[in-house]
């Protein structure tokens, strides 16, 4: 990218100090750095994280009046509508699972909370996506594999997430309708897809990273489950990943670390945070909308020929722990430091999750909550 | 509309004479009636001949200075860039067919060449399009299945298009890929979610307008595949039928007339016109690309478990030739009036449209095209 700018003599800084996981103080440093100069336009380039840090250095750049909490999702931010102009945005991921090149959203750890939370509006949405494989090929064999599962969970959230229109209160203009709208036709088509490439694609991809057609059909799958979840929206996995990465940094010994992640600060990566809770989630979905579940399951590989519907949490489930155990996924929330004393923490940090929450195929209580974090300590 | 327009206290015209099967002449008078006025909008309800002419009178009265034929496709038009900024158009399709509420094309017929060609420009695509199947409630029953075989072609040819990586030569820049740029993994994506619903529900939306679950699933399935094949483009089908649209007018006595159509002049519907060599089409490239054309025949239901891929073409038209058969299509050119005659007038039609012979995925002599229309002369 620097050579192509530089050979076209357009004039360029690098920012180098985006936070893997970002903060409410790195999304600051970053604006206030964009600041101070007066960009014609934003690229980044890297995974989610670099993504989601050039959205909100471009949204509060473009509107310096503004403060922080004016477009961070409510209840912990205003929610504002955004109504200025944004300037070009052209994100180039480097890693395959954010999806972030595809959606208005930009999330972040709000550190005074412990939780993640974010920005959500279309005006974020990139201008240009740039999905080239090669750009994957130094993927760090763990990063391959979190950002792989980050995908699985987008098509699988937003295609069983409550279908758009079975959500209320609906909105009187379309217009008014949330960014996570609830799953749908056009949704679906995209998750479908993504869990489709996964199934054949995610271990290949993962094992052997010149194996170009997997990493290939796994770098566009993160596109697609981009669109599928921008659209329809995640619910519950993403949802109580937020408290195990904001607590991740604090739990045991200096908090968890991943190979393959910066070692400038603790960290649960992403897609880790959000599978580790996805076999116990989607059996606790399952009743909700078993068709939807056993369908997932047949796109990830099982074969649900002779599965009861009501068995079909379960068999989702299984089909995600199979994956997880041949990607040498951590054994569940022990595995990443937490014990049975961090359940309250975790569920106090899903609650004010309403807008991941509501789109839930079924409403949980503060018990099917902490049920799910307890049955997710273990997950073979 | 008109009454939402009137409570919303927002001035409106109608123009009523919108041609079905839009004329280069028609395009021109819509254009001179909208360039009278100063609209700020322009909104579109009906077929594909209302929603194109919509796009013509929005690229012309905001260039005013621009000829007619400067946006034409070349060779016939000059195919030059659309720089300026066009009005909102709104897009609400009242039959399930066209998709062109998702497209930058508007088709016509010139008179002058009796050929129908083009205006191709992602600038023509509307704003926004209101996809409700309520608004196909009233669409006759010819229209409803001729619109539909519009939609099986639109997929079916998009699915077996060139792939955009085999196209040459390639342009330096991707700004300067056509509109048309061959089949490829998104639009793939559009284009089976189509095949696959009109094979559980074309028949069924035709023969009960008051089937609610089919007339939606097919009014979806007109809107994904103008998406296919808005980006992948059409081949032989769509090319060859713009001559027999051009000449059915004025073939046998006084040109063909469909029921269910409008009766003020003699025209062959498009969906009618792009159907009836789709048999023969299939059979001529399945060699090309044999897979393609297996799956595509699996996902219009047809059993290919056992099917060698030399059979492809085969396999894939004689499942369209069913479809067809089962609802009412003429049986082949004879039936809409032509004969060995025409054949000659026919080809010399189709050679120009290179835009589309050159993405379909392999190479076509003159006598190709001959004996795909004469082969075509009847469909069972």
């Amino acid at each position: 990218v620097a050579d192509s700018l530089a050979s076209n003599s357009v004039p360029f800084d690098v920012y180098p100090d985006v936070r893997v996981e970002p903060t409410d103080s790195s999304f600051k440093a970053a604006i206030k750095a964009a600041g101070a100069a007066n960009y014609d336009a934003f690229i980044a380039v890297g995974g989610g994280s670099v993504i989601d840090t050039a959205k909100a250095a471009n949204l509060y750049v473009t509107n310096p009046k503004a403060d922080f909490l004016d477009y961070v999702n409510a209840p912990i931010g205003r929610g504002l509508p955004v109504t200025h102009e944004l300037k070009p945005l052209i994100a180039v991921p480097t890693t395959s699972g954010t999806g972030s090149e595809t959606t208005g959203v930009a999330v972040f750890d709000l550190e005074s909370m412990h939780a993640k939370t974010g920005i959500a509006n279309r005006a974020l949405r990139p201008t240009l996506g740039l999905i080239d494989p090669d750009h994957t090929a130094s993927m760090p064999n763990r990063v391959s594999a979190y950002s792989g599962f980050d995908v699985v969970c987008h098509a699988l959230e937003s295609f069983t997430a409550l279908p758009f229109d079975q959500r209320t209160p609906r909105p009187i203009d379309p217009k008014l309708r949330p960014a996570y709208q609830g799953s749908n036709p056009i949704s679906d088509v995209w998750c479908r897809w993504a869990l489709d490439a996964s199934a054949r694609y995610f271990r290949r991809a993962v094992r052997n990273p010149s194996d170009s057609e997997a990493r290939s059909a796994m770098h566009l799958a993160a596109c697609m489950a981009g669109v599928g979840f921008g659209n329809a929206g995640v619910h519950l996995c993403h949802g109580l990943s937020y408290p195990i990465s904001g607590l991740g940094t604090s739990v045991s010994s200096g908090g968890y670390r991943s190979e393959g992640y910066s070692d400038q600060h603790a960290l649960i990566p992403h897609g880790l945070s959000v599978v580790i809770t996805a076999p116990k989630v989607f059996e606790f979905t399952g009743a909700a909308s078993p068709d939807r579940h056993l369908e997932a399951a047949r796109l990830l590989g099982a074969d649900v020929t002779w599965k009861k519907r009501e068995d079909a949490g379960k068999v989702l489930s299984d089909q995600v722990r199979q994956l997880m155990h041949d990607l040498d996924v951590p054994d569940g929330l022990q595995a990443l430091g937490f014990d049975a004393s961090h359940i309250d923490s975790l569920v106090e940090g899903v609650l004010p999750q309403q807008r991941l929450r509501s789109i839930a195929p079924c409403p949980q209580t503060r018990d099917d909550i902490a049920g799910i974090y307890q049955a997710s300590m273990r997950a073979y």
